[in-house]
């Protein structure tokens, strides 16, 4: 199973998902300004993955900080900001330097706790993941047709993923599942990761075009959508790549059924939708892929990364707790608080 | 006013759409195989220039010619032979190749009527879509928030084009307009050829990725939908570029209107849904972005060129005869024999 990202005697070593899936490429990380620089440019992606990167980030400051505690804890904070800075809507990145922080001004000894504790998310993340994969798994039935988006796989997390673990786990169970994979403009994640996920995996798996969507629902029969979360509230709604609150809206036009795959940490159970910002990414993303131009230079865009889904298009969260059905307003509370 | 191709002396002159928006090149078409060439690899595209460009090439074989009236019918029986295995969907191709044998059938100097008739369609697709765009714009309201689909301007017809024509008229006329217009992956003929267009019309235009639709229309408020057609039916159903469905369905969603904006020539009354012929084209359209790899090269995809939108999600389409409005299955037909 591929392994994201790794943590060696204070080495971060990530595979850098922007070379993919041409090379499979990996990359050290050796100080919080090259840590953000990969989660700005994506090399690193995906929303546990974010929130684990950035956790070893801080331990890589423990790591190579003196026995002094004023200035650790100077240089903690200081890299806590770099890092709050770099992408602003999946709230694990929050939520993995919030845990760390709170490690560090608990502890006797926070140096040593904060390297542990970082060093637990990444092998919790694994366990989560794999818990998340057999509880979803269930859901899944010989012969269905799904439909996933973006990449939510081993490269989304430290391993296995997400949505895309649960239909990598149902396909090693042995039942007999086709897969859609969107291409996601304007990163295409699906096009790059997910069909190097799933092809690696064996699944039977086909690429579209994110254009084609309603018309595969159409012609294809898919009956089963399963994606990540970059963010859920209390009351169930959903942040998540661009192009998930489209599939959803048609998802329900088309009568299938609509799951996001997210683990506890995925969850913000404190902001309201107006205080969630959805982050615009760069005019290039759409006038260059990959360097070659192909809009005019001089286009204006609208290039949001991510989009919200509202609660009632979504049947099912798929978490390490169990699944949380609606009503989310109840239920959402009710589960993660087991 | 751009104008997408021309006649000259037997000569068939296109500008190569593969090469814009970096470059505006324009190609000679020597023989009917370079023409079949350029109609398959998308140098011309849009279902009025596809039908246009196959009269002139047949128009070239006549002019071609020798007095000879039997080799003549050989050569051009042969020709319309090669046109229509070039693209299955777009009907104006089929209409193009039928309205000139017809004419040559019928005309007791076959060489001049053929090159005549070619020559009034190319003269007459401009004045069409002249009347079009006047027609159309009535229906754009000062304020307005439009959502265009794939290119439908100029570079999809002689001149002027047909939902794109009716946006730039209404921006000529002075109504204060926003445009959003989708990348309209695989080819790319929003950012490539719409984008293009617009700027150069001088339009108030946002390039969005196809995945944006769903979250343009909710945070931007389009409240109009304007595309073209490759083939309308007489219930209505209308097939044109791959997108169109889930456009359609989420104008519904969100409660803005659906146009689509076609020349009578784009009508096909004969054939029931079941008869029509949805393209596949190449997976490497979804494996390379001009020959740049973006997905695994064993990747299987479904790559449609077209989809298919149902009559209820359309509020009406806009021919140079007039408005037709539902119920369609009635409408069509008066509107098109006035």
């Amino acid at each position: 199973m591929l392994q994201s990202i790794y943590w060696k005697n204070g080495k971060i070593i990530i595979i850098d998902q922007t070379k993919l899936p041409k090379i499979l490429q990996y990359k050290v990380l050796n100080n919080i300004y090259e840590v953000a620089e990969a989660i700005v440019n994506m090399r690193v992606r995906g929303a546990p993955l974010i929130g684990i990167t950035a956790a070893l980030g801080l331990a890589q400051i423990a790591y190579k900080s003196s026995e002094n505690k004023e200035s650790f804890f100077v240089e903690l904070e200081k890299g806590a900001e770099v890092l709050k800075k770099t992408r602003p809507t999946a709230v694990n990145l929050f939520n993995a330097i919030n845990r760390i922080l709170n490690v560090a001004y608990s502890s006797n000894n926070p140096i040593k706790s904060v390297i542990e504790e970082a060093l637990n998310m990444l092998k919790e993340d694994i366990k989560i993941n794999q818990k998340m994969a057999e509880i979803g798994a269930e859901l899944i039935e010989y012969g269905d047709t799904i439909l996933t988006h973006c990449n939510t796989g081993s490269l989304a997390t430290v391993s296995v993923g997400t949505a895309l673990g649960v239909i990598i786990e149902a396909h090693k169970q042995g039942k007999k599942i086709r897969v859609y994979a969107t291409e996601t403009r304007p990163k295409m994640q699906g096009s790059r990761l997910t069909m190097f996920e799933l092809i690696s995996a064996g699944v039977d798996a086909y690429l579209i075009p994110d254009t084609a969507v309603a018309f595969t629902f159409e012609r294809k029969g898919i009956n089963k959508v399963f994606v990540g979360a970059d963010r859920i509230l209390a009351d169930g709604t959903l942040y998540n790549k661009i192009g998930t609150l489209q599939i959803a809206i048609l998802s329900k036009y088309y009568s299938s059924e609509f799951y996001t795959v997210a683990p506890s940490s995925t969850f913000d159970l404190v902001s309201k939708k107006e205080e969630v910002i959805i982050e615009e990414r760069s005019r290039d993303e759409l006038i260059f892929v990959d360097g070659l131009q192909t809009a005019p230079i001089n286009s204006k865009v609208f290039n949001p990364a991510f989009d919200e889904t509202p609660p009632n298009l979504i049947n099912g969260i798929i978490t390490e707790k169990g699944i949380i059905y609606p009503p989310f307003k109840k239920n959402v509370i009710n589960i993660l608080q087991q």
